[in-house]
């Protein structure tokens, strides 16, 4: 499934949804906003984020993330655990950053060592500082009515905020999520749930994932699986979201791969009306979210408006 | 939409599903670990009751609780607060109740007088005590795979044990939610997907309901509008669980009036395989499902298996 060959008679022409843009443009906004701050009331945000041993891949998001709190103005932490830590360390780190009033946000990098229980470290995160919107009270309030989460979780935040910035209507709309993880499609599609649209999650264990995902007017695809959603999965018009970031091997690339998203693009992009390239599409929007998440919870926690 | 006519030329096929009877079941269930953790242990579970003012129909369901209880040897406890009491006697009832080793269980009746928060009132049950399961933390747990809520909420709990106990297939299956309320529609969603069906959730934003109900291999509708799901809504085998209870004018009855799900029955009878009578389906379950909780919980505050 990870070649995808377009048609040969058809053109490209649905419009590309540049979220490299558009995380770019939230960037300044959220510069703007922690100058503001800064100047009104002498608080800058501050971002803690936790390390736990030494994957390479984890290091390289922790230090994107860094350099995106530093070109906001956002101060960022770092603390750098070894392997072989205990939960306890770990848990004595939350809890300083919990006390500590510089720090408006923390962030643990998943995923953790084996050793450690991933819903022992995450709940301990003071839920008026988890801004990546994991903690279970946090979900609930997002698949309530009438309740108000304190933070939506980054990624699937930034699939909703490109379809609001590209003017996309929600409301009244048939949407599809393909995959249910807890960090990207069961969140999103709760959040297409609050603004009106009728949805479904498609999953590993739907019989006809092709046929349902055809009916959408609205697709965000977080599975990771490359090129999994082909053109005939798309009904014509439909705008897609493809959270997906697949390395697929490419003897041209000097790397010896591409990335590549969920949804066949070349094949996407003569049926859809709109679609995200990978990369360059959501990939930016996370970090981004991130910022602002941080943002919110300074602004909240000093009751800045 | 009040009436719904059958075809003439079709006979009813559809199997009962019969609420009533299983509730009897759950309740004799109920009854017997109940007499067996008493024996064994000395520990009798109790469900503590806080009603608010005086309006007839929480009276009576609050009666029929209370009754339940005794029937299965819960002990019952009842707090009666006058109309115009204020939100921090309420409090203090919830907190004592919080308190009380010999209650496992809480119930606020709803709807609260309107001068009250339903949200303050609710979230200061005790989460080990909240056998309705709507504090959030319980609905975020729900939501989110490898997570495990304390309580199901007892009207959707409901609803997927009919299908269990009658071996209705979930995993894999298309279903579809009619509504998304917090007490039953999203909790029933989230329920569904946990067995791996396919869920989609139709509500009053949806654009074409009818169409997106009559692809479903089970429909759970809740929504109180009596008679909206037509026979043309159904597809074929479907099976069907009514959680409406809608009182329409009925001259031939002695009270003026007779009770109706959401679904013509009647219609749904000839194209469903199996359906839920209104009332005796779903409206049993309730309260068995109340009953199961609060044994739950005892079982699990005094770790008896």
């Amino acid at each position: 499934m990870a070649l995808c060959a377009a048609s040969l008679t058809t053109e490209a022409s649905a419009k590309v949804i540049d979220g490299k843009s558009v995380a770019k443009q939230i960037r300044d906004e959220v510069t703007a906003e922690v100058s503001r701050m800064k100047e009104a009331i002498g608080v800058t945000p501050g971002l803690a984020v936790i390390l736990i041993g030494d994957r390479k891949d984890s290091a390289t998001y922790v230090r994107n993330k860094k350099k995106a709190c530093d070109s906001v103005g956002i101060i960022s932490l770092e603390a750098n655990l070894p392997e072989d830590s205990t939960e306890q360390e770990v848990l004595n780190y939350i809890s300083r950053f919990n006390d500590d009033p510089s720090v408006h946000g923390i962030l643990v990098q998943l995923p953790l060592p084996k050793h450690m229980n991933e819903q022992t470290i995450l709940n301990a995160v003071r839920i008026e500082k988890d801004v990546d919107g994991f903690h279970p009270l946090n979900i609930g309030r997002l698949a309530m009515r009438g309740r108000e989460p304190l933070f939506v979780p980054c990624t699937p935040k930034g699939c909703i905020e490109l379809l609001h910035r590209y003017g996309v209507p929600i409301k009244g709309k048939r949407a599809v999520v393909i995959g249910r993880s807890n960090i990207v499609g069961m969140p999103a599609a709760l959040l297409l749930q609050r603004e009106d649209a009728t949805v479904t999650i498609v999953h590993s264990r739907t019989s006809n994932p092709e046929e349902i995902t055809s009916q959408a007017d609205i697709i965000i695809s977080a599975v990771g699986q490359p090129n999994m959603v082909r053109g005939s999965w798309i009904k014509p018009g439909a705008v897609i979201i493809d959270v997906g970031i697949n390395p697929v091997e490419d003897s041209n690339d000097s790397r010896g791969y591409r990335l590549v998203g969920d949804v066949c693009y070349e094949e996407a992009s003569k049926v859809a009306s709109a679609v995200t390239p990978v990369p360059g599409g959501v990939g930016p929007m996370t970090i981004a979210m991130l910022l602002q998440n941080t943002l919110i919870s300074a602004k909240r926690i000093h009751n800045f408006e």
